[in-house]
């Protein structure tokens, strides 16, 4: 039972740390961003400084939305429970779901059955669209309910990927992909922020189970941020507050 | 009510996004880590090139341990809630608090107080420690189960502090109470990484309530590269079942 | 935004509380047991003493099942951060998803379906069973690791729910389903108590939605007294030595 | 290592289920409700009818307060992540902490300090309250934002502890330091329900330690309420938008 059960992540003695298979202190800190760590552990192999370019902007790019449900929650929470920081950031991960953020692995996917598949990638993207529509459902990693007709990070996001010398077959599928679907619904629809991501992610060998895992670690960052506002401002109460008045009470009919 | 509240974090019209005064599209993607982006988040400046090395020296030497509450935590999650990643890493964040990581807070507050004060710090150092000594309670950031008689990261830490400029006044008076601590106890007990972090992360300007928020940041990193494990190990249903033989019924007592 | 929203919940005043129409002081206090009360909130009517025994059987039955992945999960939060008992018990709570809770919300939703639909049962039955075998999927509500070859909480709850006079269309497909699946499989699989539970929350008019509310109500509850146990005996340490101990760390292999 | 390590808790074979050393099947189901069964995990034995009705009040009191950062917090995550209900209610349920629950924690201490401590009660009441006063804290169980100049929850919590025998030395304990606070605060400050809750929990036996745990089983009631709700009317995203829009973005000064 778990006998042969191994974990090839850490180990420690009194004098070392070993974090698969590299001494944490000599070959690591000081050597290798957060960033670049975080690849590490997620991909098994030390990452490129241009592909930990590429990580780095995916992570900037989704840290921070403002006040969304992940932050209003925090905040909430940073409010109730003042001196357990965790709990307030913990709750706002929460939120990192299906809706917003999930979008990334349905588009990450697609991406990969596409390349992967090896078929004629014309009938992919007119197949996978057209399957979409039939089933009135959103393409994930299109549309936006601000940015249009572009989401502005979409661009930065390919520009950053030819730079680093990535703008390999995803990204290339995924302009099909858009380039098919504005044909077939007739009017232009933005690739969004989490599409291009999952193609840049797929581009520097990013696992598509993982990508959830890596948007989490980012808005971690995003609510860190939340947090030192809400401490300074006490946003929480206030929101409790209007809240609690917007919503009236109305007596239920029998 | 609620009239006077506002956000400096972050706002967005159809084709930009700021983020706490810097168009997140042209001057931080591709600009910024995801390490200084988080700095900037919560210090409310870009780092500098040293400062963002000593906090991605920090956020990779706690980021991951091995099989811990946290790690354990998020398996045994990621085993019962397959397809929600958001879920496994949360539940496994909830345990960055007061034990293992508020220690830091703890050893940040001592440092902060002694630096600012402007008091002899001969003096600061034998009262604290005494004190603590007094009530028979562990010094933050000092001690540690495992590394003895030195915790092997700290040096490391204090090495990349001074290469990167900013060997300052906590790290100074973290080895004074050191060897304060030292005198008193008449043995030899290890500055831990947690207490070397504190001490870093206030030479770069990062303040004390918002180290646990730092922590649960690269502990997000850690706990990412688990799920990747749990996935192909389900490692989840083994602990579950060596849990559960390890710890057999009693019949409780009438 | 917002300005047609209202909730039916509850309000109150500076000498009145208000739940669902109700004054919480003089009608619900004394009168209605916690059962009855979340009975009230979630199907918005009090229910009858027949229904309060039917729903109190359903939390009893699933409340505790003694070192599950919750309860360790829970213990080592607890454990982790000790004053903050909500953390662990939302933490473990995570654990009630897809796979073990989530399987009532299925079965639930069978059961629902074949009688909302007025078809013929009989072939319904045939459907539902032969669509899951094709699938290879388990049928959710059938089964069981331990409970071979019948669940013994099953025949006590439908007893009860005869006792209780709410022995009606969902008990009966739910057998008659049963007797299906024991048909096309050749061997006799047990209904399991999650399954039974879905068919007498649903005789006495819980809605699908939100059965697995309920399963989190009640494991709150087991959870409670698992913070009890941790508190006196310290498990939470040991499991985390007994894990890292039993998953040895092995090279990655580059 | 854990060898010694037991659970008092379950245990069961192919046949049974046994938990704290009774036949779930044939002692428990249908013959305890659910509170009573939650009372005997945490408390060890089967309560009386008096004791049941006591904790029954209880958890109906703290249940439901309508619009509060628990349960906005809950709607905002089910709007989030729709299908996980567990995910809601766990992230409401870490806002049952210090500020809001964590008052029964510390009202309970105090008089369970006071009777137990068989001292002079008037001294104790005078300390205790000149205590508080000097550190100008609040009195845990002590006042309301909206219940003044009485909480209508407690004199019917009185009540019924007087209905059913148990109204004791710790609810004279606490109209003790009641009328003692009002003396040296000069005006009338309300018991709240928590403070009399918390006489009431220690009447029929329940420790201080798990009262929190028993406050997060009531509130999970109190979130499916609230999820159901939500559900039907997408309180969540308007939550969302009317928080932005009240929340302006403001240029950070530099």
């Amino acid at each position: 039972m778990g006998s042969a059960l191994k974990t090839q992540i850490a180990t420690s003695t009194e004098t070392t740390i070993t974090v698969r298979g590299r001494d944490l202190v000599n070959e690591l800190m000081g050597h290798v961003s957060f960033t670049g760590f975080v690849y590490f552990l997620v991909c098994h192999r030390v990452p490129t400084a241009d592909e930990t370019r590429v990580l780095d902007a995916c992570l900037v790019t989704i840290a921070e939305h403002g006040l969304t449900p992940s932050s209003i929650v925090a905040r909430l929470i940073a409010d109730s429970v003042p001196g357990e920081t965790q709990a307030a950031m913990a709750a706002g991960l929460l939120a990192v779901g299906s809706v917003f953020v999930g979008t990334m692995e349905g588009c990450g996917a697609i991406l990969k059955r596409g390349v992967d598949g090896g078929d004629d990638l014309d009938a992919f993207c007119r197949d996978v669209v057209s399957d979409f529509r039939a089933r009135r459902e959103p393409m994930p990693g299109f549309g936006h309910p601000i940015h249009r007709p572009d989401d502005p990070r979409v661009p930065r996001l390919f520009a950053i990927a030819t730079e680093c010398g990535v703008n390999g077959k995803y990204v290339a599928l995924l302009k099909r992909i858009s380039a098919e679907l504005d044909r077939q619904a007739g009017r232009h629809l933005t690739i969004n922020a989490t599409g291009a991501i999952a193609a840049l992610l797929l581009e520097i060998g990013v696992p598509v189970e993982i990508m959830r895992g890596l948007a989490v670690v980012s808005r971690a960052g995003g609510l860190a941020g939340h947090i030192v506002e809400e401490r300074a401002t006490h946003s929480g109460r206030q929101i409790w507050n209007m809240v609690e008045h917007a919503i009236p009470y109305e007596e239920p009919k029998e």
